[in-house]
């Protein structure tokens, strides 16, 4: 049975963006489920599934409906035990949870703030209303505020990068030879700003850039057909 | 067949305080193996084993001689499959190298620097002049300079520490529900600071104190019977 896998998009349906919602996609890649992408916009996401207050990424899987990205990773790794591991045992499966904390800590950190007008821009008219207003009251700034400093918080930012340099520099992956969920959540963050927005978060010779293109390159390139923002 | 642990310690050959030999003796306890503990002070690590240029930790198992704390915790790890996993399956072997790496990046980048006189002070004579004149050509600065930032650096590298902070509020070790050698990576380090200094690293009623009193009971208590420097 296919699954639904409901995903945030922009104005242009073909280009997911959120970073939680990649987690998910590249995660049912990974376990080789045929599973379906629904494009939903800011401003349906509370109508999806009949649902009030649901957010995405969430998957109907036959009767089963499950939210939360590291939920969902955990549901399919239940589910699916003979399809390719997500967790690569009981203590990738906590670790994961540690690398999704530094990631929320240090690159959504950063990228969040940054890439709010990029994002602002990619949505459809409504979705900008809803969009504008929910994050100048999270962020008590303007979208645009709230990326001025982009530019000045980059150094700090790519040397905050460093555990995950440095980890690349014994193994491929994250996960060691052959990517895992953990991959995935970093992977996510730099998706989103790769196509929301051309602010160039890496040099391009830091090793972080040649993980993310293996990264792009994974399940036939799913990720890396979504062209990078101009 | 008892394995040797070769371990630094300063002018008290009972309060052994290097972060890596710490990881090295928590995972020799952790596989419920029997080990003696060989206390070496900085000047006599070269001779350790007729090596020249040996490093500390190093143990011995009968006729095999393993150094570096994560080389000794992947050879216990297949040499002694049956006892209690230090990893926890592949993935959390290829994990632990970026607790590794962020504990390096993070947790020694601050200690390394603001613990050095502290450490000095702890060590007998000989070896203080081995520490001060290898220490300050590292850090190109006296051992008192380099600690000088550290009451100004400490609100910094506690909110550096939210990663591991946010991670045990799911779990109650980096591990899960148990430690594994991830965790060793990380207490290694506060240890260190713990045995050496009476600097406060962390608040008390910070949840990472709460893991750390946790990680001080494993082990019949191994690490918590050394007593905090005073």
């Amino acid at each position: 049975m296919t699954i639904l896998l409901y995903e945030l998009v922009g104005a242009d349906l073909q280009r997911p963006f959120s970073p939680h919602c990649w987690k998910a996609a590249m995660a049912l890649a990974h376990k080789n489920v045929p599973f379906e992408r629904v494009p939903t916009p800011f401003t349906r996401v509370a109508t999806i599934e009949n649902g009030s207050g649901r957010t995405v990424p969430l998957i109907r899987d036959g009767d089963r409906v499950v939210g939360d990205s590291f939920d969902i990773a955990l549901y399919l790794e239940k589910t699916y035990p003979d399809r390719p591991t997500l967790f690569g045992g009981p203590g990738g499966q906590a670790m994961a949870r540690f690398v999704e904390r530094w990631t929320q800590a240090v690159v959504h950190g950063f990228i969040g703030g940054a890439l709010l007008a990029d994002i602002n821009a990619c949505l459809a008219a409504p979705d900008q209303a809803y969009f504008r207003r929910s994050r100048e009251a999270r962020f008590g700034k303007t979208l645009e505020e709230a990326g001025a400093g982009r530019h000045e918080g980059l150094d700090g930012f790519r040397r905050q990068l460093e555990p995950l340099r440095a980890t690349l520099a014994v193994q491929p992956f994250i996960g060691g030879q052959g990517p895992l969920f953990c991959d995935y959540i970093v992977f996510g963050a730099f998706q989103w700003a790769r196509v929301v927005s051309s602010f160039r978060l890496l040099d391009a010779d830091d090793p972080v850039a040649a993980w993310l293109e293996r990264c792009l390159a994974l399940h036939d390139g799913l990720a890396g057909r979504v062209a990078a923002a101009a």
